[in-house]
């Protein structure tokens, strides 16, 4: 995991200006605009199966758009339950560094 | 994947009782109460982490869940959208069973 | 994984139709075209990754897809012998579900 | 998964027949004979792995191989709660396949 | 992965006390107890569960664990062939890591 | 991820070498030989199949293979374009990196 959350956009940034200018890949953007289900849900949808999947830069991302989205620390942490019961332990260091994230992000 | 739905939840009930028999393992069941996430929302969590880590006994368990919550057709695809663009390719086998599960159970 | 390659394909149909009818998910199939890569070659990408990610349907799908391209059986096997060697003896089980689609197609 | 040990060691037995024909691949065997730890230890090991990476297959084999190695119904389940823990709730359909297997098999 | 195991230590402690703080997750410990299997085997289930799965933190834990059980060099890398056969060449990465682990130990 | 491409060789080497003296642990190393499948197109599928199973350290040895045997810029993005599709969105931040890595090679 990239050591900050400065550090990480950074590096996002950079690596996807690269990866887009080779013109090959299109990543998809408009699955987590609002649809049936409002946006927040789908923020917290891509957060749990970024946990789950054991993503750590993919679960920052959604930490943060999770936030923005009006996301409480009791609802995160609802989401970090499921992710942990349906994912097992092996989710718990990757809870841990969202947590730690979570404290990098202005409170609400 | 069990051939039908009912085959599916007569077959889960039988192994269920003789895992419990075993009184050895305990399977956690408050994680998807009401919280500061309603039920609705935390079903669809357990439904696209099922989805992602392609376990279709699971996706059967939320996707009859997540009907008796409530949760349409268009929300359905919502999440199944998201499941798909976090998981890739790989989760369309599990989102054909998903769909014909759904059409198994009676219509909202 | 459904029995028969030719129920397979029926039953991928069917599914992918009343996917496609919701009218909410699109699936990239530009991917597999000739580009700077030929066809045979990313088929055969295609195989190795599904066959790692042990997705019986997936695999099913470029076992026929690179048959279709050409795909000798030591070719094949070459393929097998990376992604046994890559995912490790779990990948096991799908070989032979893999080997078994390969003979129901005619030989080459 | 296929439906009954007695089929599932037919099919096996038979892909495996196909696969050698090939001459092609290896698998190395020797990894499970006993050394510093004892053959029953390791196949509880290769179980416990079979079933966080939920492999049905594998797992029918190690669980076959640990109950000839002597491995009680109470140490099965001790092995069992280790994967449940580790592989979270999405290992739970596999463990109703173990279970089921381990009925199959003669008593000890 | 944390650089040293004291830097480990240090983060794990610390994020823990932030989750456990919420008053949201539990987290169960009572599996590695002893009972009909010893706490050194069911260390090394963890242990090997956590390889094939690849979270290096849960690795290192059990690495620790399993030392303080008596667990020797011997046995170790007869555990690390077990995953390594289920797992693949993927899991050699993180056997690097477990080894670079075992090294920060004070040998028995 | 290690921080450069020379300390991962460093890393590699001197872990790798603990691990051969330990002789217990044996590693095929002859899969990706020119077989009936040329060594450059063995080297892409072990690029992608490492991309899907999102292994940092086996994706950068097999950009450094491919480089080597002369797949070019267009080519690495055909075969990440496969990983993307099929392993979906979670391999992007893998996808960062493996380009970060194309980078620090010299260009063809």
């Amino acid at each position: 995991m990239t050591d900050t959350l400065e550090a990480f956009r950074h590096y996002r940034e950079k690596m996807n200006a690269a990866i887009l200018a080779a013109d090959n890949l299109t990543i998809n953007t408009r699955t987590y605009e609002a649809g049936a289900l409002p946006v927040k849900t789908k923020e917290l949808l891509g957060l749990v199966a970024s946990m789950v999947l054991r993503c750590d830069d993919c679960v920052t991302y959604h930490v943060v758009r999770c936030r923005e989205e009006g996301v409480t620390d009791p609802e995160f942490y609802d989401a970090f339950a499921v992710a942990l019961v349906v994912g097992g332990s092996i989710v718990i260091p990757h809870l841990r560094r969202a947590v730690a994230r979570l404290e990098e992000l202005p409170a609400r």
